[in-house]
């Protein structure tokens, strides 16, 4: 019996000696060369397609248990497999194995005048805490970054779904060990210890970055919680601001795509703001009605069109992930810098104008991990920014902002060469 | 009267309230020229040139005190200004003035298939809070380093030097004023209010960053309590490992260097690793002791020459500052490496060696935020790592690693242009 599900261990223990597994495991995986770590996600996907039988055996328990405990329909389709999305969860753990290795990578060079050779060279954060819900492709997309990055990363998935992540977790080890990777690399938090998640949150020294994966509830709860540094976003309150210079189709185009292409994804608009002089204000506003986007205005907005509802004080900070959008008419540019500075979450905000001058101060005085000019914020995606994949896409104004994926996983050292030199 | 010493205020209402006026300033600062800062920063240096005699008064208020508090000697010395330290702190103001900007630089540029331009750009952090002891040039050095990487500061001296705190930030005020720069950039924390510092601690999303600058009970209880980021090193525990292969005298050099030089810098070796098989182990080992050095080892250090003490198990984990010195004999490079795994505190370890393939393994795996090869640990410094400043040490695992200077000050936003791109 693993020392992991020891039931002598409380939460703080449990986590601590797990921690040290991981540190000494990631000790050998900051060393290894990329193609090992590359053969070990290979063969884990390859081990997800072996026990494809097993694995939707385990889904079907907690498929079974979820709809027993009156799980809604939203939460039970996030936690379904099938063979399809199995595939699609083995597939990406090839694509992560072909992303370039930021290990080892120098950020500078230089030397000094008394010939001190300097570098800055990339290498693993160390241990990842990863704390999420209920898809069980995190299970393997999270260890999967991790791994590749060279970090050692304990799980701590939804209870409901259990009998997956353990599956799914099997087939990584095995995966691991083929490749002869260590396996504590990659460890799975027992969830029947639900004291657990708060000892990875206090755990600082022992795990050093806590990821959150999930809604809304559970990411403020770890940014509550946290001793251990969080990489995350609360809320994706993005803004669209439509310059009177903008060109009507584009301007309408990237409304609607930004609106409602995907309406419950981070970097959904949830606020579009029309400049008092946009010529083409009404047809933007009719065609996101005609949609089927519900739109709530101040008095200007809603004098654009009779469908439009009032807003109330709260509509202007909510993230709806709905095809509900607020709508302000703003006095030009600073007044849409000043909106944005109170009720951006600093996700994603974007500006649409012909007008380069107005596209650069909007893009230099937002303050926002993301800004955009004429493009939809749906773009606000590692694969779209060619990360390959993404993490997460954080909002705190540490370490990495925007979306995450490998290098945002490393941190770096310092490297002197020297030939005996001593400091006068 | 400004609302800073407002009476009424508790100590989390007033940190609250001076940090929403350092943000609001912190934001016009994030977009003025390099050139604008640079003169704020000179016209600084030339205020604090100008007052000096008020600047000397206010300091003999505080060495007053400070003797009749019974201050230390050493206290007493780190506290005192006079003429020509006063010109040093003018002069680092200039030199800060002369570094490059980081802020606006582009750290990566892409475009990607459907067009879209895509590029990571430095921004300033934004309101960074130091908390300091008894330096008056803290007040000055901190507050240049900020503004110089566009960002806000709230100095919390210690209040033995609060007249001399006091003073230079009214003549820094006086500088930024003249430079059309917002003085709430720089802001002081009143010292009476003693809750002060834990309110600035607590200050989550008012404060984005915390940096510590003074002793190890200073740093121990920020890094404990604060629940906004902190960018610090408690210890600088730092190893040399003398491999067999080393230079006799390259190695009795930097041995004597890297522990004497100056015995109070977070730089300097506290532990001395000797190879078992390197031949010249009594020749350093007599050197040092010879040099003033106390030394304290296992056994097979003390066999080395009888004047060497015997090391307690304390030893292997303490910070000397100070002419003492724990020495171990090593079975190679393996056992050195778990020796500093275990006991490192993560700020700079060092190996010498001639053997090429020696030091490369050692700065592989050596794991901590500088590693050096054939060098004295005691240019761990940012002015000797070409940084031209630094705002400190930081042992974190995230954001800034080793010497901090502007660079380290900031952060990056994604700058994405498009031209009309929607997504499928």
């Amino acid at each position: 019996m693993s020392a992991a599900v020891n039931p002598v261990l409380n939460p703080d223990e449990l986590i601590a000696e797990m921690a040290v597994r991981a540190r000494l495991a990631q000790r050998q995986l900051a060393l290894l060369e990329p193609a090992r770590k590359s053969a070990a996600l290979r063969a884990a996907a390859a081990q997800l397609r072996k026990v494809e039988a097993q694995i939707l055996a385990a889904n079907a328990l907690d498929i079974a248990a979820g709809e027993t405990a009156g799980l809604s329909g939203a939460m039970l389709d996030r936690l379904r497999l099938d063979p399809a999305r199995l595939e699609g969860i083995a597939h990406a753990l090839e694509q992560i194995a072909a992303l370039p290795d930021p290990v080892g990578q120098a950020i500078d060079f230089s030397v000094r005048p008394n010939g001190l050779e300097l570098s800055r060279v990339r290498v693993p954060i160390g241990v990842i805490g990863i704390i999420y819900e209920s898809r069980p492709n995190v299970t393997a997309d999270a260890a999967a970054l991790c791994l590749a990055s060279g970090n050692a990363v304990l799980l701590r998935g939804g209870s409901e779904a259990v009998h997956s992540n353990r599956a799914i977790h099997a087939a990584l080890s095995a995966g691991l060990a083929e490749a002869g990777v260590p396996v504590d690399a990659v460890q799975l938090v027992p969830v029947q210890d639900r004291a657990a998640v708060g000892a990875m949150l206090a755990a600082a020294g022992q795990i050093d970055l806590i990821v959150p994966r999930g809604g809304k509830s559970l990411v403020a709860r770890v940014q509550a919680d946290a001793r251990v540094p969080v990489l995350a976003h609360l809320d994706g309150i993005n803004h669209t601001y439509v310059h009177s210079a903008a060109d009507p189709d584009k301007a309408k185009a990237i409304a609607l795509n930004a609106k409602l292409r995907r309406t419950g994804v981070c970097g959904a608009m949830e606020t579009l703001l029309l400049d008092v002089q946009l010529a083409g204000s009404q047809a933007v506003v009719a065609a996101l009605i005609e949609a089927g986007c519900e739109l709530r205005g101040d008095a200007r907005a809603c004098a654009l069109d009779p469908r439009v509802l009032p807003a109330s004080a709260n509509d202007w900070d909510t993230e709806y992930l709905d095809a509900v959008l607020s709508v302000a008419v703003v006095d030009g540019l600073d007044a849409a810098l000043a909106h944005i500075a109170l009720h951006s979450s600093g996700h994603t905000d974007a500006v649409v104008s012909d007008d380069q001058a107005i596209c650069e101060r909007f893009l230099a005085q937002v303050d926002s991990a993301i800004v955009m000019a004429n493009a939809s914020t749906q773009f606000a995606d590692g694969g779209e920014f060619g990360l390959g994949a993404e993490i997460g896409i954080a909002t705190g104004r540490l370490h990495a902002r925007g979306p995450v994926a490998l290098e945002g996983l490393t941190t770096y050292k310092w490297v002197v060469r020297g030939s005996g030199q001593v400091r006068p």
